[in-house]
């Protein structure tokens, strides 16, 4: 690689913290540059972790460095369309954190920026490059399994968030199962058209009087005719586990969990294994890094990001109209929330 | 055991002949005395393998005879009702494979005769005495995995049948979800109040022709709020696919399918395993012969059955209330159907 | 079927009634006349259990019945050879347990006997008709797995047997091994020409004085070069481990145990499923049935039974070639105590 | 971390990489300041790829360098032991890929000058810091399967090593059973007393020719009893096949092989997955970050290494007792070869 793509990194978070070390310790065509939070002893620790060599008290400083090429936006999800804004007219390439934003209008607006300036933008859905859903792709764009029919997608998290987040998230629809819609769209290659939402309160009324839910099962018609659920739970006190099926005419794929070992013990009482990976830092660690590499290669080779602005746009759509469906007990076609 | 348990056997076809197997040869508690089909070649042939002594023309002569206390309904699911009728005037105990009839007017009426005349009922479904299921309906049961919140029941036929049969069946949702219908109410020991239905056609546009579905996802809301699916496809080109995932707030339990043998090869190219066990034969032999030997015990010991007549009316219920929901697209209520 | 074979049952503890119900209960090309056991009381309750009409106070009665076909030798390892002579000059057909003898002499003299007669004999090895092992001999004997190499059978025990009976049984590689003996012919379908063992005493200090050995690895050197190892312990806290893996040239297969059912639960400590089937009569049930079934069919057509008493000689051989290398420490080739 | 440890890499073939991209890419805590290797090509081509800023003629020159803390040794076994004693006399840490040699002489030499110069050595045993192995030591030392009887290690290479380098590897037990006669130690932690070997050509017979074998299976008897076997082949056309089983009083534990992903494919011939990880690069990845993470905090800390040279040596021991034992076809006790 002849070149070295050079970062700013908005946001010394927990997911900042992450990208942070890929780029740092396992992306040679990567370096940062500077870095920034409104926590300015988070941005000095990394930075001294890290070894970067600026911290900067805003974004606006970091946007406005000549020797940055690319920004990653780790900051909350409400600066997210206004940082893409300032950074697509600055010039700068551009990884962002899911979601863009909860409202429509910011996103076009974000999208439309990003059009104009002609940079690269990808989305933070590092699911895409998890080698299982790799896998279940490559099984239905291969036709492995003939014409798919019915899909679908567990997804479920070891523990609830605290209430605090819940209030600021968008709800379960927006903040996490924002990635299976992004998963289902994905894996099927095609959109759906119309969605019916089951859900409640199971876990923790806190959640319902934050006016939230935990539980949730979203069943979707996708254009091709294919039927899928997503089953979602702020709780599995196994830990986190993330499966996906799919039937198709000529076979089916499904994949499991991923487990710390391999080892398996019997004893007096039962045939058991240890839990599996328990959270999203463990189970899609290798997806971290492989979709920073694959933003870094299509920076330095001009080619088109793996995940879109679109593909950033459609799953918020698909919230949206989750929602509404669950709001209104009926099931609700896509274009009704994208008027 | 005292005593032992004459059966009269209507209808000699294939679950008729897996009864009697299991009657003559498996349960020395019980004895056939009497078999009839239309199909008189049938019955002879039926009763020269099992020993039994009388073939008759007509049920009736079967109902008349009093050295029979009790009565194998196994013919067409048309004649189901009116027999039980009979034979409940007939005083004869009676067990009767399901669906107990399309019409709830039917159902209705036969299980008023079976009240009046005090004689024991039991519905064929016979996936409830399935090791697998009844391990699912103890954790439920016994706490195990805690308070249940989801459940998904998959379940799939190898090939469709013939579109002949499938014109008179009553449709999908009584022919096969029925059994899933049941199930659900069985492991969940909780009743359904809404249904909404997804299905399609796409597995044999003939079938669609016989106005019939083959893909159906079924999203059912128990009164406790668990939220439950129901997979079916009249195709799984691997064999019977037969599984129930129950996630609560302890934990979950899963069961996969069942295999002729435990082999794995590997080779250069996979790590495989044979299909499963091809169709229900293979995989409910034992609940075939464990649901006789309930009903047996049941009729000797004067205890009521364990799939009594309302388990055999309100999975027609539930069928109904689907395919209202996939007519009209819209989730209906148990309700509206059972009015 | 034009003809049923009628038998005489020999011994009715354990295998016996075991083998008397395949008969009564599953075969109706098989009918036992007569049983007999130094326990009348046991003989008795069998008959009146399985339908037997006559309860004998010897085997000679039974030998001196013409209208018998068949005997089923399930008497003490001590009488199997006497019986089997006496049963030959008696011109019955004989199913009899494992081990013929301990002594290669008596077995010699029981062979001869049958040869001279003319009768059918088959050896109790039931595990050749168990569905797991059946399909790893058809990956060898079909090059499914190319030529084979290295060979592994583990057989463990649940629990170990009273002293008692280990005093009397001729010991772990007689009583035990000997079953993993005809596995490994059987399942490689050639020779062991060389047996190393290592043994000892590690779980029950008892068993040690009683002059017996409870854990043991035999490693074998087949004709054909194959390397196998049979792994033996009477005792495995987690039930009856029964497994097998072939190693070969284009592959490998591995059977793993048998299970009651195939649940899978999750809880916040582990992933787990209940223990293995525990014990010999469940997990071989269907062998059980089945190597009756094949010996009946055998004699009604006057084929080769499928084990026959050369099957039940070598597996001697190999045990007592496992326990003169146990006793020096060194090789030993099985023509030494062959001689 | 305070403090950092300089490198020097001597030896830029395929294991040296793996190492200097470690060190390079993942440990903050280490750098490289030179590197050397017969073939300059391929030392400057990894000093590019890795930012190491010397490419030294020869590793007397790493040696003298007062700025180095550590020296890896990569380059081939004939090499290690004198460079061993060299690094020990330079007052330098050493990590050396095993093994140290084929002649105990020499390996005491150079475990000698370790001892005299005060330095630390840690030994390329790398599968100790794999989470499988891990986990099953830790089932073996906490009491988790009670005491431990019976142990089986199975380790086949997915294809054999090219002739050559089988003439100059010291044979199977010297290039590939070493790996798992450390293992065997180190999950038991305990001394093998004595072995037995039963092996041979069934691979390639140009193995055979060059003096050396290709399948084996290794017997050995530890001093509390244990026994264990190892299987090796130099072909599984599947792949890398690597795992272990022990059992123990108190029940078992077994590790099956790593995959690539967790997907399941069912089609209509098979359920099937894809072939484990193929070889050691891909199976082994983490473990060799590991052991040159835990060297170097074992440097900077000042405390011994968890592969010390006499874990270096033991092997070596076992490996000459299996050939003589294969050789003599006897038993060979290990301080036979240990005189």
């Amino acid at each position: 690689m002849s070149k070295q793509i050079h970062f700013g990194l908005i946001g010394a978070g927990r997911i900042g913290r992450v990208h942070a070390e890929t780029l740092t310790f396992r992306l040679p065509e990567a370096k940062i540059l500077a870095v920034t939070d409104i926590d300015s002893e988070a941005a000095q620790a990394l930075a001294a972790h890290c070894g970067i060599p600026t911290v900067t008290d805003s974004a606006d400083e970091i946007l406005a460095n000549p020797a940055i090429d690319a920004v990653l936006i780790c900051s909350p999800t409400g600066t997210h369309a206004e940082l893409i804004v300032k950074a697509a007219e600055a010039g700068k390439h551009i990884f962002c954190e899911k979601p863009i934003a909860f409202d429509l209008g910011k996103i076009d607006a974000a999208l439309a920026a990003v059009e104009a300036a002609g940079v690269q933008l990808q989305i933070g859905f590092n699911r895409r490059f998890d080698a299982n859903f790799v896998r279940v792709r490559h099984a239905v764009e291969s036709g492995e399994i003939g014409k798919p029919s019915l899909m679908h997608i567990v997804s479920r998290d070891p523990a609830p968030p605290p209430i605090s987040y819940i209030r600021s998230s968008g709800g379960l629809f927006l903040d996490m199962t924002i990635h299976d819609f992004d998963m289902a769209r994905f894996l099927m290659g095609d959109e759906v058209e119309e969605i019916y939402t089951s859900a409640g309160v199971m876990v923790d009324p806190e959640i319902g009087k934050a006016g939230d839910l935990d539980t949730a099962l979203i069943l979707m018609r996708f254009r091709n005719g294919v039927i899928a659920t997503i089953d979602n739970s702020r709780k599995a006190v196994y830990g986190y586990d993330q499966r996906v099926e799919i039937l198709g005419s000529a076979g089916k794929i499904e994949i499991g969990n991923c487990y710390p070992n391999q080892a398996i013990v019997s004893n007096g009482s039962t045939v058991h294994r240890d839990l599996p990976l328990n959270f999203f830092m463990e189970r899609y660690t290798e997806s971290f890094a492989l979709e920073l590499k694959s933003f870094t290669q299509a920076v330095l080779e001009g080619k088109p990001t793996l995940v879109t602005g679109i593909d950033g746009r459609i799953p918020v759509v698909m919230a949206l109209a989750a929602r509404k469906s669950y709001d209104e007990n009926r099931p609700v076609r896509l274009e009704e929330v994208n008027a």
